[in-house]
């Protein structure tokens, strides 16, 4: 199904201070970066307003580059609660901006996250970023590792896409299907 | 200025299970029950599938009745972490909802709640819905506390609205803005 894939991803990590963003162009079997990232929110500003700016900067970078899916981090420990029902709300905001244009929203641990891009579940965030300047060739250009992490997830998301439209874990409805999706079977 | 106010507030709980709200049209010194409802969330549903209802639920809500206020309660303890980032994203997707049109957010602790309601920071959920019903003039109707909780959020907000329209919280910019708010003070 390669040839027909033609998709864009966007990655979001959405701090209450930073929000990282990366976009990446599947077309085929190639994966291409097209933007990476962040929205610096004002520490001055208000609980509210932050959530007022992240809705818009997802907004408008929805509406920019038209993403087919939308993939978020989900973590799930540490942090308090009151940190958490920041951080849940900051995700809330970001969400809600791609459900406002039907975008499908996936999401992954942390620890799944790394392990799809480096192969330990446990790499540092710096480790992540090399690892992804390798795979979508740029060079590091002082972008905030909170760019990088968002981008991750957005490559991770692929990575598992990819593998399921190989036949890893997608589950065929019939057989039509199955030879729709694999035409090379028919003969 | 009461003669002047004429507006909708919409009360919400976002919860993850079921979602209250409730709305009320302060019309002048009056203060009318518009609506008072719970929206259920399948238990098995995905935790994004839910995300996605409450945005609807709250577009639709805010489409439907137009609200100029949007008011929801900031619960900033109890629960664990886990517990505490998908209420987050709940809230979130609600107040996302609202910022998608523009309707200004307010929050307020469920001390500050129960207090403008009831009088008392501590009293329990029926006791506030006891005092709303006699306040707006409504029966019971089996209605969930999860509404009456989404409505008091409301009331509340309007409670300190009004304080502040009476120069209790209000600051006034200079003299002549404190006249045209006070024209009795002028003679």
């Amino acid at each position: 199904m390669s040839q027909s894939t033609d998709k864009i991803i966007l990655g979001i990590d959405p701090g209450t201070v930073i929000m990282g963003f990366g976009l990446i162009h599947i077309k085929g079997s190639e994966m291409h970066l097209l933007n990476l990232d962040v929205v610096k929110l004002k520490s001055d500003d208000d609980h509210t307003l932050r959530l007022q700016k992240i809705f818009e900067a997802v907004t408008g970078i929805v509406k920019e580059h038209k993403p087919d899916e939308f993939a978020i981090e989900a973590p799930f420990f540490g942090k308090n609660v009151q940190s958490m029902l920041k951080l849940g709300r900051a995700q809330g905001v970001a969400m809600a901006a791609a459900l406002n244009f039907n975008i499908p929203i996936f999401e992954y641990s942390p620890k799944k996250i790394k392990l799809s891009i480096t192969g330990n579940g446990n790499a540092a965030k710096e480790q992540v970023a090399a690892m992804l300047q390798q795979i979508l060739k740029f060079t590091n250009t002082n972008t905030y590792l909170d760019a990088t992490d968002a981008l991750a997830v957005a490559v991770c998301h692929h990575f598992q896409t990819k593998n399921t439209q190989h036949g890893a874990a997608k589950s065929y409805k019939n057989w039509n299907t199955f030879l729709n999706d694999n035409p090379n079977r028919k003969a």
